[in-house]
């Protein structure tokens, strides 16, 4: 899998490609990013990609020129199968939506920066609207690499146990059971007894019932 | 404000905090975020902070020692208003939490790891915990810097427009209007003429419009 990333503040995001599983994923070969410098494509000669909103008003906006001349620069070489817009009005990701683009071949992600994007570019040329949460950030870059996260850690070999994914939350609709590791008594503070029985059975019955134990009392729109 | 992140890998984060408004908000002083490698604080001479979960499955676990030790050597220096632990299981953070957050003085934000934290820890350290949305990620990091975007934008002085965040989605239960910057035709496509017309009541009245009318097509559930 490929995703390209669009951004006119490219170098937020170098440490998180370098450093995570996705660079894992990478040298192996399953999954590769490639993170695209928006002032590349400005024709103007202090590579200006951004300029006042028509109509007054605080906050600049990305112009249609140098994205247009990225995605089909992009374009003239795969064919993507989707171009994203990471945008607080998109619809909302989810785990059903990663699991869906872990799937898919060449992403495009475009980040959005200061007030937004031209709106003739979310016309004409993505294909889906995407918002991780409701809540505003300075740009679309976060937003790509939690996208470009929850997606690549699903594609098969890229988490060292392929069964780990399997018992993350929403997976199921059911949030994740509580874990615990070493040691077995901190302060006073103990470790369920039924963890270090040995009785797998017992251990995945407790689990199961912890799982939806939390959803129902966090998440009961989860469980309908 | 303060913000302390605790990491067990804590370089992934390095280039956001460098470049994004989040430095220009610590050089003028309106905000600081410290990060911590946990492994600093591991009492074991490999530097360790996970290991295997009790009763079996995929996946390590942060252990309790170096998370304690941690948190209770920054809150030796200081009174923390809350410690958040990044989860999918936690409260759906939103603009109103970031507006709320934005107010407080000092923040600590835990990220997990890995398969997530000793169940002991969350129990009896955490004072709250947040998910960024209804997916599974990697680690906390990309959550914590999330959540540290939209609050430090919203504190006083940090955006270069004060109104700028103001007219923002969910600020006012309404996603925001389309935005248009120049050229004003590009390849047929015309920016909409109310925008050009100079009349800044009609273009509120118009950008007004526009806001309900998106909401209603995209979020209705805002409305309500």
């Amino acid at each position: 899998m490929r995703i390209d990333i669009i951004s006119c503040v490219p170098r937020l995001l170098d440490s998180y490609f370098d450093h995570s599983i996705l660079k894992r994923a990478k040298e192996a070969g399953h999954a590769q990013v490639i993170i695209h410098d928006l002032r590349d494509y400005s024709e103007n000669k202090h590579r200006q990609v951004d300029d006042y909103a028509f109509g007054g008003g605080a906050g600049m906006v990305l112009g249609i020129e140098p994205i247009a001349k990225c995605i089909r620069h992009l374009q003239s070489f795969r064919i993507y199968d989707e171009i994203l817009y990471m945008t607080p009005d998109g619809d909302v990701f989810d785990q059903r939506t990663a699991n869906r683009l872990s799937m898919t071949k060449n992403l495009i992600i475009l980040c959005g920066h200061y007030k937004g994007i031209d709106e003739r570019v979310r016309e004409h040329f993505i294909t889906k609207e995407v918002s991780i949460g409701d809540y505003v950030l300075s740009g679309g870059e976060l937003p790509a690499a939690v996208v470009s996260d929850a997606i690549i850690r699903l594609i098969p070999g890229v988490l060292n146990d392929e069964t780990s994914a399997l018992t993350d939350s929403f997976q199921d609709n059911l949030l994740a059971p509580p874990v615990y590791t070493r040691p077995a008594e901190f302060e006073g503070l103990k470790v369920p007894e039924i963890l270090l029985s040995g009785h797998e059975k017992k251990i995945n019955d407790w689990r199961l019932e912890q799982s939806i134990k939390r959803t129902q009392e966090r998440r009961p729109d989860l469980l309908k």
